[in-house]
């Protein structure tokens, strides 16, 4: 039988810090990551792709401004938002993932989903949102759009100071349409879902789904997909090769095997960064202790050869 | 066994031209709109629903603008536009939808498709662009645009005058992931797909997919995956509860039964609108042409007593 696996393909596996993110960049960095997949389809793999939206939800909340100030187009919520990012990335993905497939002459189909993850509503993450979104503020805006539109802000930490709108980054609890999902795949179908961390909404009181602006984390919530549709691995795609204990310190070494305890044990220590490896590092945990066999975290290239990448398991 | 059918929703089932398009009104009405399709799911159809996207995709066009001039973020081609609006509505839609079925009882997976659909590239709509998009320019914009980014203008016929402008509306050839579609449909989950009437591509010399900007009319893309997938019978719903000869003329009068060759005639003679009644009707045709027992236009509202709604048939 075929192992299937999750594959979460990060943010810059599309659009790169360093470029615009015109729709010809990427393209071409979209072909890139994706033919790496191939090695895992020609092992016989079936495939869950999942991906980031960082870029391209900032850009769009940006662009939702400009037009409610230069056209009085009026803005879409959050939750919009990240639904539209899954048709922009889902399309490329499944369009370019085609002709992939098609250079190394594999016939599957690509079907890609629109995902809603079900969330934690009353969980902590609510009452002191932290994830900052859209462009940054001066205070007087920031006060404006707080009374108009109930924004919370917070400090931009980073370059250019002034505020930033915060939205809450909850729990992840269900992925829906994941039997759905489990048995595409398993039929041999590539299934593209959860773009972005999935589009966040909770259950109320009569059993109705109802938006909520947040956002998932999304090497979290392709986790909770992967425990979901009970898949025997989940790699996570970023920026770098390995998981680094001592990142950039003198004494930096690569982490190629790591155990569960050993991972706790070095989450405890803040050996890793925490808005980049710590929360991918937690993915792979949640995926390796509720019954998947094996988490990868590594970059699209090393896929070629399964003895690169690290590779966390429960021993 | 269950009929299959597949309901196309016009763009005003969710935004109305009165309308600014805030999320609140577009989720009031396609609440409203979705219900009706209750009556189908009582009747034990299997439901296919597609939708349009012009309102959504002339408000994506102009943000796209706004962002541009305003943060210098570059703007996507519309291909991607379309697939942006499908994630928008798709996600509006299926989170809609679960909850009219949750008032009225009824289980059933609910599932977004982001939907491809191959054109006719080399077709004469090409060769002719006429599908007014975006916003109207000033004649110095305009050629300023044609230069910079190929962009083809035309005069605007309707209210504010300027140029607009044009891309082909080819004619679709094939949605892809269709046999997908057929069998999870035919499972009875209801399926979304073919939003904005699918994101256009083509296949070029070497099979590989490849983006193209042009707009594809939605009930013709509906009309086609009606036929893909051997469907039963093809709604259209719109403004109007029937199909009218002689429409706002003193002679007006409902056309409840109407034939293949009567409505050939028709078109024939020019009774239907040229932007409006004549291509659902061409849609129409096409699928009772194509194997379709029959196809419906009505309201949403007249689903409730089938008695309503313009019927056409082969006999």
């Amino acid at each position: 039988m075929n192992k299937l696996a999750v594959v979460a393909l990060g943010g810059n596996a599309l659009q790169r810090d360093n470029q615009r993110g015109t729709i010809e960049e990427q393209e071409k960095n979209t072909f890139k990551t994706l033919e790496n997949l191939v090695f895992l389809l020609k092992d016989n793999y079936n495939l869950v792709i999942t991906h980031g939206n960082g870029p391209q939800v900032g850009d769009l909340l940006q662009r939702n401004d400009a037009g409610e100030q230069m056209y009085g187009i009026p803005q879409m919520p959050l939750d919009v938002c990240v639904a539209g990012t899954q048709g922009e990335i889902g399309y490329m993905i499944e369009r370019i993932l085609r002709n992939a497939l098609n250079k190394h002459g594999i016939h599957k189909n690509v079907i890609s989903l629109i995902t809603q993850v079900v969330v934690d509503r009353k969980g902590k993450a609510f009452s002191n949102p932290v994830k900052r979104i859209g462009r940054s503020y001066s205070p007087e805006m920031a006060a404006k759009l707080q009374q108009e539109k109930g924004w919370a802000f917070k400090e931009e930490v980073k370059s250019g100071g002034g505020l930033r709108r915060v939205v809450a980054s909850p729990q992840p609890m269900e992925v829906l349409n994941n039997s759905v999902i489990r048995r595409l795949v398993e039929e041999g179908n590539i299934v593209l879902a959860t773009g972005g961390g999935g589009i966040p909404v909770y259950i109320d009181a009569k059993g109705n789904y109802r938006p909520v602006e947040a956002v998932i984390d999304k090497d979290m919530a392709s986790s909770l997909l992967a425990v979901n549709i009970k898949a025997d691995e989940f790699y996570i795609l970023t920026d770098v090769p390995y998981v680094y204990l001592n990142y950039k310190k003198p004494d930096q070494r690569i982490a190629e095997f790591i155990t569960r305890d050993e991972a706790r044990n070095y989450l405890k220590m803040g050996m890793f960064g925490e808005g980049t490896m710590a929360p991918k590092m937690e993915a792979a945990l949640y995926f390796i202790e509720n019954g998947g066999s094996k988490s990868v975290i590594t970059e699209a290239t090393k896929l070629e050869n399964k003895k690169f990448g690290s590779c966390i398991t429960m021993h």
